[in-house]
């Protein structure tokens, strides 16, 4: 089987300068796996509430997205509100309700259990590491964090890292993981402990990959209007993990494929509220603004240098 | 003759987490100079007070700068005096003393009348129209601005601006000039207002390209030790200039090249006090860093898609 995410499936209000969007659909596995689905077969595990509409996920099931592994248990669903204020880089937490997610105890069906790649979306570091106890031996094991676990979870965390081969977060945690400002010593500095590689997610800058040896630079998609950033960076993430499934290889010409397509599936989401982009999304607008980015990006040495 | 700039020639004062250094070589003018001389010949105009340690320069007349366009008038040197905290990104200025600097007003000597380039520093854009007013037809007009004129000298800068090609400035200025917080709409706002191109500089996130068709992106070179920002953004400058007169050729192939070459110079100037990086720096040095941005930045396209 291909790739397993197991994350938060929530409902999210979210109110932007240019309107606002009630209890939709929301959540890491959710944003990851509209996502990667256009690129490469995905199982979710999650959990939600008796209030979640799982009929609205129905999309995603066509598209060969398997549901089963999300639970649902009596009681609310994780919810979140926030507001972004004009420059939309500013977010404001308004609500966050975790319900049913606050005993969320992932349970890995039979048949999901020998994933060749598995995304670990940010939820508890301990329950990150049980959900690697139940799988075989993936290629691939990407996850994220966040600054709440980082804080409160550093042992647990720090585990956990040892044990995965990409670490995925932004500009902003690796510097609290690390507590080095400097983003090439911070990403070494866990690299240092596990991880092969570490992605680094700038929002609106892009994103680094920094490899073994060598790194690697992808900007952000530049929007005219930016509608809505909940769930960017793990739409970049389902475009990363999904590509690398598509491409069916870990090498670095695949790698740098998939920080583009990541890149390109952040700024898919950001075009309309909730995964409302993904819902449409097809492989050919995928592969349309990988080659916009290559237009953005290219370029040729100086008279009388070898290229590379 | 080739690259004319005209712009200040000061002293600095820095503080930064790893030292601090006392009424160093600085100004727009001067850290321009010398990046662009690595790549094409530059003339300067601006002016200093008799304190100034001229001799401090003759490393730029032996590079061939001609300096002879640097006025030395009684009283003091435009003094500047600031502070960078922890993560370099926060400037603090503890002092400004214009000086001679207040008085300021560009002669340009008969010998400098007909630039190919010409690049206007940061001064009063009275000043900047009245150097226009003073030379012939230059191929490139390229112009930096600050905060400091886009509140106080609206007019004049609007003006000056339907007079030039490129305007060079940070996001931040950008965002402010035109009143819009996202740069592809802000870019193009200055764009109907004369520019034919507008660079953005974003720090430790890289460039913007925006031409009249489609745009391009450079990354900031990751540096393991950020030593003093200070003159980053001239030093861009100077090496997008000075690449483009050393290609002779303004097309979006140079330009993209000369995108490149400036965040190379930008990140050089970084790596050391004032212009201290950039006194032995070879054009092989330059040539090697633009090929480790192509190294970061190149990716090939997907399976089955067309390269562009």
């Amino acid at each position: 089987m291909s790739i397993l995410c197991v994350g938060s499936v929530a409902l999210d209000s979210v109110e932007t300068p240019f309107g606002s969007a009630e209890r939709v659909l929301g959540g890491s596995a959710v944003y990851f796996a509209a996502a990667a689905s256009v690129l490469s077969p995905v199982h979710v595990v999650g959990v939600v509430g008796s209030d979640y509409p799982l009929s609205d996920l129905d999309f995603l099931a066509a598209r060969g997205v398997d549901l089963s592994g999300i639970e649902q248990k009596e009681g609310k669903s994780f919810f979140w509100a926030g507001r972004y204020e004009y420059d939309l880089n500013t977010r404001t937490t308004l609500d966050t309700q975790l319900g049913v997610f606050a005993d969320f105890s992932p349970k890995i069906p039979e048949s999901m259990r020998d994933p060749r790649y598995l995304f670990l979306g940010n939820i508890d570091p301990a329950l990150q590491i049980d959900v690697l106890d139940q799988v075989g031996e993936p290629e691939v094991v990407a996850c994220d964090t966040m600054n709440f676990w980082i804080e409160g979870s550093r042992e647990k965390l720090l585990e956990l890292i040892g044990r995965v081969r990409i670490l995925m977060v932004n500009d902003e945690e690796v510097r609290q993981l690390a507590g080095e400002p400097n983003l090439l010593k911070a990403a070494r500095w866990v690299q240092e402990r596990g991880p092969e590689m570490v992605v680094v997610k700038k929002g609106e800058h892009g994103a680094i990959l920094f490899e073994a040896n060598g790194l690697f630079f992808v900007p952000g998609y530049p929007l005219e209007d930016v509608f809505d950033p909940t769930g960017a960076g793990d739409s970049f993430a389902g475009g990363f993990i999904g590509q690398i499934a598509r491409d069916g290889e870990v090498t670095s010409p695949s790698l740098r494929r998939a920080m583009v397509t990541g890149s390109a599936l952040g700024s898919f989401a950001c075009e309309h509220f909730s995964i409302d982009r993904l819902k449409d999304l097809t492989l050919d607008a995928i592969d349309d603004r990988v080659q916009a980015f290559q237009r953005m990006t290219a370029f040729e040495s100086p008279v009388g240098v070898d290229s590379v």
